[in-house]
């Protein structure tokens, strides 16, 4: 494809990302972290692609955050030094791989139990030890430890180990519950500092709430992923508009069975049936009323029975997803553009890493 | 991994796949259809793997379904030389990899519009025909010609053109329709035969409601994909009992956070977001009380509070997902077992294919 042509003529479906939106959404949140003195290091889960990661960094990023360990191969071997694994690592394999990848380049991982600080402790040695943050539960209800007193015990628990280092607490927060973030975090810190054990780092993160990162008084570092792309969630959640959205799902209209019915051929191969609390699957930019229904794997069922204007069949259209980060892990390339004019294909590099 | 070893110490999460019950799912299938007269043409888009197609073929199958020509593309690859397109082909690049594809095997495409048809006239020429199917909504709400007259109207419409012959009708329904699907066959063979239109083939299809196949009288081919691995959806359909599901997803307890929490290494890029109806997020085989109550990316979170016995970290469980088709869409790779013997990675070859 030349660069002088228009992406809309791509085959479908297709993942378009304007680079003038990424670029612009980059600098928007940077500007916001400087401005709120909170490191950003951003989840990469998003675009899974080195090259963003890297525009992440020359814009102010201090590191990124990757969740497995395949992924931050992947961005070290492109030349990123500075990474932060959110993820409990254990199993032999896993482990060697870790120990590979720690040898060269700053790395730190998370621990939310003394089973995983032994498998680490195992592995590392006091060379070179490997930084440990505790991961904390602050109402995620996910992983995490549940209570600042098992966080003051499993820093104590790494920091008693010759190949260990422990550098600071960890949360991945629900949306709006920064009160209960800083609390885990201050009440945390007080025993760590009664320990006198130092706690260089207070991380929490998440695109839905990041424009009231500024609140905290403790936390000092902010993950953040679906910020570059956004998405239909986020703009739910007033973090954008759907201007802000860089990715759009490129599809044809393949069938036109009914008055208001359309199918495109783009099901949960390319949209994912993540709802996100949605009831449907997807903002249909180009026909803002019409409804997707319903998924197959390579179908949409489009309902246009509240659209003044319907779609023919042939004529392409563009949807904005409910969930950016599970369309890129989907694809094995997206197709960037300026505004519409193609620019560059670029693989998706980190797609598909399961561990 | 050497062929002693179990596939349960493979680092997670991993997908598994007993060949023994493969083998048996695609035995009993093909006897069912030999016994009940119906040409068996499976839909790859379960496994996506040329050697597992084979199998089928082997055992009896006519040809293969493919959704999609970039999967159609890798089975001829393979040396699979019939194949079912079941999508409205449209485009020009798309149209020109059909007439490409075309060229090597016997390929057929379905059609339900003008707009379809006239793509494809254009396209193909009378010295190699291109074979069309007439797709019909009998029920499934997807694509499909409303009624017999319409679908009488596009077999003509196909007639007409010098590259295209039609040779039948073929239908994706809803479990339990084949009343519907009988009805809509009938009315449309009757019209077709007044026409002096031959139609060869009447293709309907679907694993939930494989087993009631038999009562059709008019119905002489059978796509279904799941079968060959099987999941929760089907056991829940009564089609299969949860000792015929050969896929595995093997993942680790990375997390216990709470007395009645687990976290797996297995999420949405495992598992995948598809409900199918269900409420939680796939089958906890070692653990049958368990409950997958949410997913995030990487992260399964799981309610124990019904275990009587409970999973430590570190240790492997393995789940059954609630739809196969969409994980091995997800993964690069997968492991194949004789009852937990590893014997040979697979790469899943059409795997990610969206056009």
């Amino acid at each position: 494809m030349s660069q002088q042509a228009s992406v809309y003529s791509l085959s479908t479906p297709a993942v378009l990302i304007d680079e003038n939106i990424v670029d612009n959404n980059i600098a928007r949140v940077q500007k916001y972290m400087d401005q709120a003195g909170l490191k950003a290091r951003p989840h990469i889960k998003t675009h899974k692609i080195p090259e963003f990661a890297k525009k992440q960094l020359a814009a102010g990023a201090v590191g990124i955050t990757c969740q497995k360990i395949s992924e931050a191969e992947i961005f070290a071997d492109a030349g990123i030094d500075d990474i932060l694994l959110t993820f409990n690592i254990m199993g032999d394999e896993k482990l060697a791989a870790l120990k590979a990848l720690h040898e060269r380049i700053t790395l730190t991982v998370v621990a939310d139990s003394k089973h995983t600080i032994d498998g680490l402790a195992e592995t590392f040695g006091a060379e070179k030890p490997l930084r440990v943050m505790v991961e904390c539960d602050t109402g995620g209800q996910r992983c995490g430890v549940q209570s600042p007193r098992e966080a003051l015990e499993l820093a104590q628990h790494i920091e008693a180990q010759a190949g260990l280092k422990f550098v600071g607490l960890m949360t991945y927060p629900m949306p709006n519950t920064e009160d209960d973030v800083e609390a885990f975090f201050e009440e945390t810190a007080g025993l760590l500092k009664r320990e006198n054990i130092e706690c260089e780092v207070f991380s929490t993160g998440g695109s839905p709430s990041l424009f009231s990162a500024e609140r905290t008084t403790i936390a000092n570092e902010y993950r953040a992923g679906t910020y570059i792309y956004n998405d239909r969630s986020l703009v739910r959640a007033g973090h954008c508009g759907f201007d802000d959205c860089a990715m759009h799902i490129l599809t044809t209209v393949v069938s036109r069975p009914t008055e208001t019915r359309a199918v495109l051929d783009a099901g949960s191969k390319a949209l994912t049936s993540d709802l996100l609390g949605f009831s449907d699957f997807g903002y249909v930019v180009d026909y803002p009323e019409a409804v997707i229904t319903g998924l197959s794997e390579e179908h949409a069922v489009v309902d246009l029975s509240a659209c003044s204007k319907k779609p023919e069949i042939g004529e392409k259209i563009r949807i904005i997803p409910n969930h950016t980060c599970v369309v890129s892990n989907l694809m094995d390339n997206i197709y960037v553009h300026k505004g519409g004019a193609f620019d560059r294909k670029i693989e998706v590099a980190a797609r598909g890493r399961v561990w």
